[in-house]
């Protein structure tokens, strides 16, 4: 086997090679190369790492001549020799991998020193306790690094000596107990390896390469890349690098600065520093750092250097760094520049701003924000420096946070809520009863149900908080209180939610409004120019449909008629229509509902008026419009215990009997979408009719509508053929009634495995399909989601059973394969069928990624994803283009 | 475009050519070819049918000019001319489709009858009125088929002259009333036609022809052939042929006879026949038909030629046959032949008998016989002779008939059982508390509940009839009764069922008794040396693993741990399990039932000795073991209204927290198979070390034990990669424990759509997959099949959506791709990889087939089902080969 060049001098690379040097060693020769001070060094490559693997863990011979050879240049380049009596070169020895993982793999410092350098380290220094304790450190290093020795076993004897001598924990040891410090290191290293520590510094050096190397197999390593989806065979590389020392007294010290402010975006220098001080002492917390301004009084020319490359780096890269830097007897050194984290307000600023200042391009600009974070600047959220730990988290079933006033009933929190009070509405579950209760409250708790409960959509809907599925919260209705975390609390107490995290607080904290700013719309802009997917909203109503359309949304993609059936003043007519028990019956009462719906499809259409408008015909099974059973139940107990209402026991029993007959073992399998229209197609066609009247109206005023009607959950091509001949049927009364002439496509929303199987089929008798990947994730992995998410779905996800929660973040490799086979199996049957998706993975960038890969023509999402949307589906277009 | 010779005279084809000559053209031909008395004839053939569709629906020149000649040639064998006033030649027209599709296209009788040839047939039959008679039947065919006209006009004149004359209905009119009539007739066709009925009778002939092409499209016609998936381009022939006469006075006659009994399979000549008749008469059941030893007395001539003529069909058919004849002044002729149908016991004893004389060949005898009917030879059944309809039809849940006395409550089926009435437990559906009460019972009635519920589940496996999810049984439990069909029947009363067909009397119905027989352990014999399917069992516990290895079974490809778990002294074991609040409480009751699985296992694998046992880990949701919420509730209610027993309400409320926390919207979807396994390992870990302690007792005893532990539910490569790992812990701490060496294969169910896709990652932890097309086929469609089976799904089938129910015939097209895929990616990954399928599909005739055909190793299936699992693979196998 021919091996390349396995070392490299920091000189000899580049940004570019950051597989082959790691994302630190191609910094560190990226700085190197555009003369930036950095101490000289080299990198051991990951093909290195590779090499020692395959060898069976051992470093090749040549890999140890380049090392030597490097290590050569780097004392010319120093002016220092490793292990010299007079001037000794002392390294530092970094793992550094293609993707960051801090903390992960090993580190030793201050290399090279051993009882001779040490000596000339005191003199040089002229701390005699510094250099020791720079001996002990490395001791303990290689100790725990190369030797595998407890970290307890050394931490035990210095705290020994530590309060043997009395000193504070923290503060350095004396000259002398260092010295006694160094001894007992030495010893333990001996006793446990049956070595002595090593005094030849170059055998110092191997042995920590292997040891960095043989670190990229850890436990926490090989944990760390399952949980981040990284390769094993990547393997890492080490940088050796000269020492620089900010602890050494006069003109020394350390910082970390952001070349931009990471909360606001502002341009300015952002950081921290402390004299006399090493990288980690200024992030340690113990003693206070200095603001800029400072160094800028002290050491001018110090700061006004830093502030050059900083200037310098963020042109280079960019984007905003995050930069480490020290200076040792007022020469300074950057250690380390890279991306700096910021906040999502502050990633839109910078992004937006340094395309105005000619910095990056749109793409850049496009491509530097997490889409995901873009819904914390639309929603009122918890004050981010918060520092109060949640008392439970549930399941963030709707995003916003809010403050309020517990109570566990509907009708209490109306009257609070209208009576101006802050209320959040506590329930174990929410039905269509609770809807007026959650209107007038600022959030909604619940003990069960998952992301797609009742509650979790109503409020989604109704752009309020929800934090839904919290098991461990126990209520008591009757006794109105609850009982969380060891705590109880009554109806009235004052309690936080945040939906976007599920976090639950048990008093109130401080929120933050929406951010939306002019860079914010800028951003998007830019986005809608190179995105070719594109979006539209899941919309209920009017309202939502208006909020949607003010984010961008070109259109609903997924309108469902169902929750115009739940609020209050229909549900008793649907009841009715329900439980008729003759066709006749139940016409009448769905000649009551004609007018209503049409009168919803009006407001919807109105709303999004030039914008096509998907409407979803009616999918839930009945039941769900029923009253509960188990509360029924009850009352027909009583009403026989107490026998002294015959009649009430009577009309009682025969309602909980005809509500029985609805119930199902598994209603989300059950009589549901198509099927209820293939059986009750009355309730269909009533539909059907209240569309098409509503565009009739809408078009005799004049307005461009679009409505399209999607018929849900087909699995065989017949429900379709038979649906679509239902709906054109009426399409074509209404036309001929109103005469005007009316155009509704027909599509059929795929969400059950067998409608991708066999889309071909399907395809023929649609003219859309809208993907339901809600469902199609149900049944694909066959869970139900709102058991699945209560119960194991959490424990898989944090025990890596599953990469994510697949109803967060479409599932590639099995839904993801069916939902390509139906947009292969489809197209090919009917090429001009237009494809969207209308389940939650609408609005999470991953997934709209792999809708774009796939050849989808839209997304469509709730109205407060629609901006995250939006730029995923832009960088989705970018990056396909950059590959 | 060249079009072939599209009309064949009867001597020009074979029994080959069904596919251009129709099936009963076909069968003419050949009875023609092997010169048996056929009355002559040609055939216009299917392709003819075609070019008539594609030319507008007429009969080109050519066609016409070829029955021209072929009716020329007809006249010159007959001797008789068509319109000839002294010796007309009169013919029938019918159609003969590929498939044959009774009473669903037209038929015209007596063509050629003018008002001149009236004459000659009167003169010639001497006989006037039963020349009229013909002629007004023409008149009515014509203008009914050809014509279009409403049956009910003719039959009301008719009616008319009936009453008038005085003559009872079925009986002729009288010369007189039949010239009148014939007057009528041709008024009515000239009225409601605009022309006069047509007197030259080659355009009768066209005519007719026309019509029958015509009837392939009537709306019945479309119907059946949708129903009986026969393509619509098959096109239908017309078979024209000289008509001959069994009711032209004496020495006439007409009769039909099977080859052997059809009942019994003896091979005796069957049937009767009628003097002085036609065929119809025979069939009408208005005169009594005659033995045939009346024929043998009056005309022994012909009964021995019909004898001989039987003896050479059957040779040259292979096979028993169903034939129609008629003889006309002594002289016999045959109008019809086919396989007869049989009834199971007859089908198996012909096929067997019918190698022994050296008539057919095994595979031919294989092919002969439908598996599916071989169930009913294997239970108690209802009389077939049986004419009492059913009250009600529920599910057919598991097989076989059953009569008893109603009884409500499980423990008084016990009680009584055991005094040795025959009960039927009547429940709305059953639970774990009721099987020792349907263990004493004859069988099982629910009003809820699907075939895979608890009760159908139960029963099939204790081998007892069950009748499920009738959803018209309304029970009154508290008032021991229950309401069906307007019926109330008290407990005591007696009813019946049937669990092959789902029906219900409410009466005694006589039963019959199994029919096993030599020729049926014969014929399954030459079955196991042509398939090459393997065929096992799904059996829980070792009377069902002797029982199906009766059968022919060679292993348990299911054995289902669950059931196990049910059984009365156990469930206390098990909901303490479930409910334990620590993991040391639930080790603790699992180290209970250790000992008690084991004895499962040894019981299970020594009755299966010498053959391999595939275990499947509990697989329900846990909340099936634990009481009924419902019933905790009205207890909860009632003892919270006393308010007079404060311990047991407390204790009550707490058990239905508990229980309510282990309900699940959808149970089908949660928290179940293997994932309990990942959440409680130590219940799996339990299972495996009781089969493997299970192999290691009985290997010492010196059996062949084959235990294989099989893992549900997985979707995701990770679940099976935990669980395999820590069941092999398990075996390998046995195999030391015990110093027995153990290499149990482990497997897992493959059942849902995500682990058919990625069945490439989920072989490499696998030693083999069984399909479970039950869980794969809900979730393939979305349907919960509890709840599908009780409410769209009969209208489904019903109305055509669905071809058939996809629980009981496998669905090719979405399930059988996810099937095929999931074998074509298992094999590719690991080509040693073991398949089977263990649904209730491994026992469905069709689906046996498919399992063949996609190349699985073995099918599964229920003990009662082994034999036609036997019969089916076979005829598989055999297929295959011919194709």
């Amino acid at each position: 086997m021919s091996v390349g060049k396995q070392v490299y001098l920091f000189r000899e690379g580049n940004a570019e090679m950051k597989k082959l040097l790691g994302g630190k060693g191609a910094n560190l020769a990226e700085m190197t190369r555009i003369d930036l001070p950095v101490p000289p060094g080299f990198i051991v490559t990951t093909e290195a790492c590779n090499n020692y693997y395959s060898q069976g863990e051992t470093l090749s011979e040549e890999v140890r001549n380049e090392i030597g050879d490097a290590l050569a240049e780097l004392e010319k380049q120093t002016g220092k020799m490793l292990g010299d009596g007079e001037n000794p070169l002392l390294l530092s020895v970094r793992s550094g991998a293609y993707y960051s993982m801090p903390g992960m793999m090993d580190t030793i410092l201050n290399l090279g020193l051993n009882d001779k350098t040490v000596e000339a380290l005191a003199t040089a220094s002229g701390d005699r306790a510094f250099a020791l304790d720079c001996y002990r450190r490395l001791l303990q290093m290689y100790g725990d690094v190369v030797l595998k020795i407890e970290h307890d076993t050394f931490e035990g004897v210095f705290d020994e000596i530590r309060k043997a001598l009395n000193i504070p924990l923290g503060e350095r040891l004396t000259a002398d107990g260092l010295e006694t410090l160094v001894e007992k290191y030495k010893k333990i290293i001996h006793d446990k390896s049956g070595n002595d520590f090593p005094q030849d510094p170059l055998r110092q050096l191997l042995d920590s390469i292997a040891a960095v190397f043989a670190s990229w197999n850890n436990h926490r390593a090989i944990v760390y890349r399952r949980l981040n989806n990284i390769p094993d065979d990547l393997g890492t590389a080490v940088n050796i690098q000269a020492m620089v020392f900010g602890n050494l007294g006069e003109g020394c010290g350390s910082g970390v600065a952001f070349t931009r402010n990471p909360s606001t975006g502002e341009k300015k220098l952002y950081g921290e520093f402390l004299f006399n001080a090493q990288g980690e002492d200024v992030v340690a917390g113990i003693r206070t750092p200095l603001p800029f301004t400072e160094l800028e009084a002290k050491y001018p020319d110090i700061y006004h250097e830093f502030e050059r490359i900083c200037g310098v780096l963020e042109n280079h890269y960019h984007d905003m760094q995050d930069i480490e830097f020290t200076f040792e007897k007022e020469k300074l050194y950057i250690l380390q520049t890279r991306n700096g984290k910021r906040t999502a307000a502050a990633a839109v600023k910078i992004a937006v701003d340094m395309v105005s200042e000619g910095v990056s391009t749109k793409n850049e600009a496009l491509l530097r924000v997490d889409p995901a974070q873009l819904t914390q600047l639309l929603h009122q959220g918890i004050d981010p420096s918060l520092t109060i730990k949640p008392v439970a988290t549930g399941l963030p079933a709707s995003p916003g946070a809010a403050v309020g006033k517990v109570v566990f009933d509907a009708d209490i929190a109306e009257r609070r809520g209208q009576e101006g009070e802050k209320i959040i509405l506590v329930r174990s579950e929410t039905t269509p009863d609770d809807i007026h209760g959650i209107v007038t409250s600022q959030g909604v708790l619940t003990s069960r149900g998952g992301m797609t409960s009742h509650a979790a959509v109503v409020a989604r809907g109704m752009g309020k908080p929800c934090v839904s599925g919290c098991e461990s919260l126990k209520i008591d209705a009757e006794g109105k209180t609850f009982h969380l975390g060891g705590q109880t609390v009554k109806e009235g107490e004052t309690i936080s939610i945040d939906g976007t995290t599920g976090n639950i607080y048990l008093q109130e904290v401080p929120l933050v409004p929406p951010q939306l700013s002019e860079e914010f719309s800028q951003l998007l802009s830019w986005a809608d120019e190179v995105r070719r997917l594109g979006v539209r909203t899941n919309a209920d109503n009017p309202e939502d449909a208006k909020k949607a359309r003010e984010f961008g949304a070109e259109g609903v993609g997924l309108c469902r008629t169902e929750h115009m059936f739940m609020e209050q003043d229909r549900l008793p007519i649907v009841q009715e229509m329900i439980l008729a028990d003759s066709l006749e019956k139940r016409k009448m009462a769905l000649d009551k509902l004609l007018p209503i719906q049409q009168g919803d499809f009006e407001g919807i259409l109105r709303a999004m008026a030039g914008n096509p408008v998907t409407i979803r015909l009616l999918d839930p099974p009945l039941h769900e419009f029923l009253p509960n059973p188990e509360e029924l139940l009850v009352e027909v107990t009583l009403l026989k215990e107490r026998g002294n209402d015959k009649a009430a026991l009577r009309e009682r029993e025969e309602l909980l009997e005809k509500v029985g007959s609805h119930r199902e073992f598994n209603p989300m399998m059950g009589h549901r979408g198509c099927r209820l229209g293939l059986i009750f197609p009355e309730i269909y066609r009533m539909q059907v009719r209240a569309v098409s009247q509503a565009v009739a109206a809408l078009k005799k005023e004049g307005l461009e509508v679009f409505a399209e009607i999607m018929i849900p959950l087909v699995g065989h091509f017949n429900e379709l053929e038979r649906m679509r001949r239902i709906a054109a049927e009426e399409i074509e009364d209404v036309s001929r009634e109103t005469g005007v002439e009316l155009s509704l496509p027909i599509g059929t929303m795929v969400e059950l495995p067998r409608a991708c199987i066999t889309a071909d089929q399907i395809a023929r008798y649609a003219d859309f399909f809208s993907f339901g990947t809600n469902d199609l994730t149900q049944m694909t992995f066959g869970y139900s989601r709102d058991d699945a998410e209560g119960k194991f779905l959490p424990f898989y996800v944090k025990d890596e059973i599953l990469p994510a929660n697949p109803f967060a973040i479409l599932d590639r490799e099995g839904v993801g394969s069916l939902v390509a086979m139906a947009v292969r199996l489809g197209r090919e049957s009917k090429p001009s069928l237009k494809l969207g998706i209308c389940g939650e993975h609408g609005g999470e960038p991953s997934s709209i990624e792999f809708c774009h890969e796939v050849g989808l023509d839209y997304v469509s999402c709730s109205p407060f994803r629609v901006p995250v949307a939006r730029l995923a589906a832009a960088q989705a277009a970018i990056t396909e283009k950059d590959q």
